[in-house]
């Protein structure tokens, strides 16, 4: 079993709206000291593959079938070995 | 300048309803391998500071006083020098 951490983020020539607003409640706050934010989703998939070459091409696919807009985001993919904690039922 | 990247994630004991959502969406686009979803924020915050020390200070707090909410996520800041990509005037 494999973890996939999967990194989504607006490509930088993308406006970004919701971290506009963050960027201006933290300097609201008096954190003037941060310049820029920028917003994005992760994603963290248990995938059950033979390898962790397999466990990263479902990933891929996965994001360029659903999790990742192609047109304005990029993703990037980082494969561990790992079990998922145990998790409400749901 | 350094660019903390903050992991924000549900805590284990909280359902995530989205990551349920994007598990069964991908279940159903035959992803059969894929046994359990959880999604999460990702944040890059570019900080103006003397010191990797004082930049991961700035990044705690903010996330303590605004990104996430102590009740039900974690969080995980990574700090690395960098200046942010040209980004769109807003």
């Amino acid at each position: 079993m494999y973890k996939a951490t999967i990194a989504i983020t607006l490509r930088p020539s993308i406006l970004d709206p919701e971290g506009k607003t963050v960027h201006n409640a933290l300097t609201n706050l008096g954190y003037e000291s941060v310049e820029q934010v920028r917003m994005g989703t992760r994603a963290e998939l248990w995938i059950e593959a033979d390898t962790e070459e397999r466990a990263r091409e479902i990933a891929t696919d996965a994001c360029e079938e659903l999790l990742a807009n192609p047109v304005t985001e990029n993703f990037e993919i980082t494969i561990e070995e790992g079990r998922p904690d145990a998790a409400p039922a749901a």
